[in-house]
C-alpha cells in the first residue's frame, strides 16, 4: 500500500525471515459456525511457531532474550530466559488457555528428537507465549492439541510467511478491527554491518479510536464504522455477512506477542536493548499497552550460538560495537520493523465471524487509504 | 531435635500454617518398584498446593510476588504477578514435566467456580512452580492427572502440615539425602506487631557437602555415608534395602521452591523486600544456587486484599512501617523460618528406593546428633 | 498552536503544576560569547528543582519511582528510591558535570532543615538528574554553584512554568533544534476520577530527521534547515546571528529527563506502571532512545505520603481500582502529557548561540504550520 | 587464626589482587579527638579504589555489573553499568556525604587523562559506593578532598593489601564491632579453569546477636561485651582507652559494599549470576539485610575487555561454560570469598575512639578463639 513507516529497506520478503535461517510455521484451526457450544466450537484459533534456524535448538542454542512491556499475560520459560540468555526450542504462540497443551506438546516434540533430555541432562523450559482470542474462538474448548503443535513446528519454512487470520492469529483482533499475524524486516546500511532485523507479531489489542497508521489517525476517524454496514464477506464460512451485529471494540485492549529475530551478533544484553526498542514501535501505531494486555517481546539473534553443555571450558560470543553510528541504525531498524509487523497484521486480515456470530470486520482499507491521502500521505494506495 | 535456628519463637505449628487462613494440600502419588519402564513408573510424585485463604480467591485476591533467587526452572504465571501485584488462584508445585497438567487443571477448577472467567472478565494465569524428581520417578509418565490437582487444593487444610515425603516432595532430593516438603514459622516480638512469617519449601537442590545444620558442617562429615549400608527401610514398598545401590549425590543441585506466607500487612514492594531474605536462610543451610537449579520464592500476605475489578475508584492498602524496630525482626523471621524449614524437609523425610532401585537415603538422624554434639550443640538430641 | 495529542483535555495550566501543590523552580544561567574558555565560558546552562509539596519532604514523603528507558545517563539516589518506594527530597535536574554540586547542595539545604539528619537518623539521598549542554555551555566550567540551587529549590513555585531555555534546558538541544524545559498535563473523566497527570522535561536527544509532530514527519521535511540561515535572534547576548555557522545535528541523541507528577493515589508498583508508559509519548516524537541518551523517568504521586520513621506499627495507602475503566485513561494521560511536554519544550525554546560560537535554532514554527497544513492538520496555527 | 570458610584454597595473597592487575589504594584520614566540631572533627574516615586494571580504564573497559541486595545507598554510575556492561573507571568507596566530592574528583582525574572526554566523546560516568561513619566520624565536615581521591587511585598498587581501619574503611563498624577493609580470594580447581576470585569488602553493617563466625555464633556469646571493659588500645591517638563509654551496637545495620573481581572470561549475564551469589556468604556471616543498610556487590572481570568506540564493527567476548562442573565451582568462590572478607575485615581492625569519644571496639580475637574451641573448631588459634 506504500505505507512504510521510517527510513530503513526493508528485506527481501520483508518479513521475519529475512533473517537468514528463521523458520515459521502455522496452523490454522477454522470449524463451525453460529452459537457457542463449549468444546464444540466455533473455532477461530491455532498455533503458530518460529525457529531461530533448522537444526537441533536444545543442542545448538541461540542467545535469547524475553522483555515485558507489561506482564498481564504469559510467556512461558522466560525466566529460564532471563537466567542462561539462550532460547534452547521453539518460540510458541498460541491461545490463552491452549499454553498448557503446547507447553507439553513441545516436550514431548523435544524429548522425540533428544533422548537423553530429562534422563541423563536437564529437559527443554518451552518458550509459549498467548493472547486471548475468546471473542471469536470457543476458547475453552482448547481446540489446539498435539498434532498441531507439532505440525506448525514440523511444517516451519524459510521464505515468505502468511500473514493475517492465520495460525495463532486466527481469531485475534486488533485496534477493534480483526488483526492477527504481521510480520516485517529491515535493513541496516552496509557501513553498520548490513544486518537484518525481522519481527513478526500476533496483534491482539486496542483501541480502535487510537490506531495511528504511519502518523495518521485512522482509527479516530474510523470510530463507529460500519454504521451500515454492508461489508462483502471475502471468504465462505467465516466471514462476516451484511446484517449481522457489529460488536463495538473491545475497550480493555488485549495483547500483543512480538517476536524478534536478527542476525547481528549480540550479547543477551545488548539484544535485551534492541528487544526493549519494540515498544517504541509498537506505540507509534497508538497502543498506550492497556492494563490487561499482555505485551511481551521474545528476541533472538542467530548469530551467537551456545551448545549444549558445551565440552570446552569457554565458547567465544562476538558483540556489537554499540557507538551511535552501529547500534543506533539497529534500535531504527526494531522500532520501523514492528510498527511496519503491527499494521501488517491489520492490513493482511479479513473479517471474521466467529462465535455467536461475533464478527471483526477487516480495517477497510479503501477508507484508509481515503484517510491517508487527506492527511497528505498521496502515494498511498490500495495494495 | 532442638534444632531452631535463630532468635525469633515458631508459631503453635511452626508451619506456615500459622499464618491464619493458610491451607496446605498434598497429593501423594507411590506406586510400582524396580526398572523404569516410561508412562508405567515406578511412581513417586505428587502435587502440593498452598491455599492463602479458604475464600474464591479470583474474586478476593491477596497481595503477591514472585521473586527468582536462581531463574532455572519455571512459576508459571509470574510474569502477571510481578504486573499486577496479586496472586489469584492457589500456588501449587509438583515435578518439572507435570507442570502443563497441573496449570490445566486449575484452569478448569478455577472456571468452575467462576463462570464469568474468560467470558465477561480475564482468566486465571495459574501460579505452578517445580522441581525434577527425576532420579526416583518416572517423570515422562507425567503421573500428576487433573483429579489429583483437584485433590490436593480441596483438600488443603489449616493446622498441622505433613512433611517429607508427601505432595510434590515425594520424589524429591536435598543435599544428597531425601528432601521434599518442609515447613517452619516465626513469630515476631509484640512491639514489632507479633506478626507471623510461615514457610513452605519443597527441597530438591545441593551438594552433600555443604550441607551446614544450624552452622554446623555436617554435610562434610557425611560425604560417603553409608560405606556399609545397612539401612533399614521405614515402610514397605517405597523405601531401602540393604545392598541396594547408592546412588551418589548429584552435584549439580536441583532447585527449591519456598512460598512465603505473612499476616503483615505489606505493599507489593514491601513484601518483595521480605521475599528476597529467604535467600539469606537458603544460604545458611548450604546453597549456593547451582547454575541448573531453579530456586524461587513465591510470597504472598493474607493481609491485604484487592477484590476482583473492584466497584470503587480506589481501593485500601495497609503498609508496615519501615523502620528498622519494626521491619528489621519481620527480615529475621524469613531467614530463620526458611533456614528451619529447609532443614525439616530433610529431618522428615524417609529413605526412599525409585525407578531403576535409585535409593535417595534419609538423613541419618543419629550420626546428625553426634556431630552436632561434637561441634557443641549439646542440647540436640534425636526425635 | 492548536496542537494537542490525543483525546484527553490538559489542566488549566497544561502543566505539571497542575497537580495540587507541585512547585518548579529555575536558575538560569547565562553569560559570555564567543570561544570556549574552559573554567570562563560562555555559559548556557542551569539547574531546575521539581518538588512534590511545599512541606518538608524529608519528614513527609510521598511515593515515588525512577524508570530508565535508556541508563546512559545518572540519576542519583534511584537505587534508594527503588528499595524504598518513596521521593524524601526535591527532584533536580542539571548538566552531566555539575551534579555532584547539586547533591552536595541538597544535602546542604536539607540538613539546614533537619538537624537530626545524619546525627541521629538517616541523611537524604538526592534525586539528580542531568543531561549533557556541552555543545552550547562550557560544561567543563560546572558553573552551577551551591547558590543557584538553593534559589531553584527556595524559589520553585506553584502556577504557570517557564518553558524552553531556562533551568537545566537553557543549553540543551533535541531532534537538532533547541530544546530545553517543556511541560503539559491531561485530565482524566470524573468517571475514572478526574484525576490530573503533569508531566515536566529536559529534552535533549534526537536524531532531527525523525522529529514528528502529532504524526506528521516535520524532522524529515526540516533536514538541512536552514540552507541559507537568515534566522533573527529573539534576544541579544545569547542568540543566532545570521552568518553563523550552523552546526549539523548530532546524531547520537543525547538525554532526556521526564518528571511524571499526579495526584492519583497509586502504590509505588502502580506508579511504575504509569512511568513505564511514558517511553510512549516519547516514541510518538520519533525518539528510539539512542544508545548514548540517557532516558529517565522520575515520578511521584502526591496522594499517598510517608511519614519518615512514622511511629505507627503501620500507615495507609490508597490504591488505584486497576480495572481498564479507571486506570487506561490515566496510561493514556502519560502518554499524551509526556508526547506534548517534549514538543513545548521545542516550541517554547530560542535560537541560541553558546561556546565556540555553536548555534542551536529554534524551531521555526512558521515552517512547522506550513508541513502540519501540508499533512492535513488544517488547523494548527501560529501561536 | 585458621578460620577458612568452604572448601577451596585462597589465592597466594588471599585478597582481590590475586586476580592479575587489579590494584587497591586507600588514603585514610584520622586526625583529632574528643568532642564533635563539624567541620573540623575529629576525623576518622577515607577513601579506597579499585582499579580493574593498571591501563586507561576509559579506552580500555572491562566488564562490570552492580547489584543490589539491599538498596538503602548509594551507587553513583549504577544506571550505565547496567545498560552499557562495562566499567570505565576505578571503582570507589567513602563516606556517604564525600560521594559528591569523589565523583568530581573522579571525573577531573579522567579528564585530565582522556582529554577528548566530554568534548568529542561522552564523559565518564564515576562508580562511588558508600557507607556511613557517622557513629565515629564529623561525617557532614567532608573530610575527604579531591588531593585524597587521586592519592588512593594514583597509589593503587597490585600486592597484598592493608585490611581494617584503613581507607574507606577507617570508621566503619561491623556487628557491633570495629569493621572496615576486608579481602579474601579463592581459586577454583584447574579442571574448572583454575580461575580466581577475589572479593574486596567494607564492612559497616550487622547486628552483634547474629555474627556467625564459620558458622559458630559468636555473636551471640559477645553480647553484652565487654561488661568490664579493659582494653588496651593497640596505637595511640584513636583507640580505645579504659574507662570510655561503650555505645551499645547500633541495631539498624548500615551497609556493606562488596567488590568482586575475577579472571573468569564472562559476559554481563554470567557476571551477574556469580555477583548475586555474594549475599549467600554475606548471609552465612549473620546478615539479614537490613533495611537501612545499603548492600550491594560491584563485580568487574579482567578477562574480557571492551574498546571505547572501538574502530570495528563488532568485538570478540569468551564465555564461561554454564555447564555445573565448571560454573558452580565459580558460584562456590564467590560465597567462600565473600564469607572470608568480612570475617578478615573484623578480624584486622583495632579499636577506635572516635567523634565525641565513641567508641568501637576490635572484636575480642581471644575471646573469639574460645568459642571456637566451644563449637567444636579445635584447630583455631591466635594469629
Amino acid at each position: 500500500m506504500g505505507i512504510a513507516p521510517g527510513r530503513l529497506p526493508p528485506g527481501s520478503l520483508n518479513a521475519i525471515t529475512d533473517v537468514a535461517g528463521v523458520r515459521v510455521g502455522h496452523t490454522t484451526l477454522v470449524q463451525g459456525e453460529g452459537q457457542l457450544v463449549p468444546g464444540v466450537g466455533p473455532i477461530r484459533t491455532g498455533v503458530t511457531a518460529v525457529l531461530p534456524h533448522a537444526g537441533d535448538l536444545f543442542l545448538d542454542k541461540v542467545v535469547g532474550v524475553v522483555h515485558s512491556i507489561n506482564g498481564f499475560g504469559e510467556v512461558t520459560g522466560a525466566a529460564q530466559v532471563a537466567e542462561m540468555g539462550v532460547l534452547e526450542g521453539p518460540v510458541m504462540i498460541t491461545n490463552s488457555l491452549n499454553v498448557a497443551c503446547v507447553v507439553d506438546a513441545v516436550i514431548d516434540w523435544a524429548q522425540a528428537h533428544n533422548p537423553a533430555m530429562g534422563v541423563t541432562t536437564w529437559g527443554i523450559s518451552p518458550i509459549v507465549a498467548e493472547c486471548s482470542d475468546m471473542y471469536l474462538n470457543d476458547i475453552r474448548g482448547k481446540h489446539v492439541r498435539a498434532e498441531h503443535v507439532i505440525a506448525a513446528i514440523e511444517g516451519a519454512r524459510e521464505g515468505s510467511v502468511e500473514e493475517g487470520c492465520v495460525g495463532a492469529g486466527t481469531g485475534m483482533s486488533c485496534y477493534g478491527f480483526k488483526g492477527g499475524v504481521g510480520t516485517s524486516s529491515r535493513v541496516v546500511p552496509a557501513e553498520a554491518g548490513g544486518y537484518t532485523v525481522g519481527v513478526l507479531v500476533v496483534s491482539n489489542f486496542g483501541n480502535r479510536e487510537r490506531l495511528t497508521i504511519d502518523g495518521v489517525p485512522v482509527g479516530h476517524l474510523l470510530v463507529g464504522w460500519p454504521e451500515t454496514a454492508a461489508v462483502e464477506p471475502t471468504s465462505a464460512s467465516s466471514l462476516a455477512r451484511p446484517g449481522r451485529a457489529v460488536e463495538p471494540a473491545r475497550p480493555q485492549g488485549g495483547s500483543i506477542i512480538i517476536i524478534l529475530a536478527t542476525d547481528v551478533p549480540l550479547s543477551e544484553r545488548q539484544l535485551g536493548r534492541l528487544a526493549k526498542r519494540a515498544a517504541h514501535g509498537l506505540a507509534r501505531t497508538g497502543s498506550f499497552a492497556g492494563t490487561t494486555s499482555g505485551d511481551f517481546v521474545i528476541a533472538f539473534t542467530t548469530a551467537n550460538h551456545v551448545v549444549h553443555e558445551g565440552p570446552d571450558l569457554t565458547y567465544p560470543m562476538t558483540c556489537i560495537t554499540e557507538s551511535w553510528q552501529i547500534i543506533n541504525p539497529l534500535f531504527e531498524a526494531v522500532v520501523e520493523a514492528t510498527e511496519e509487523a503491527v499494521l501488517n497484521s491489520l492490513f493482511r486480515a479479513q473479517t471474521v465471524v466467529g462465535r455467536d456470530n461475533h464478527v471483526r470486520y477487516a480495517l477497510p482499507l479503501e477508507r484508509v487509504v481515503e484517510i491517508m491521502h487527506q492527511y497528505g500521505h498521496t502515494h498511498v494506495k490500495l495494495p
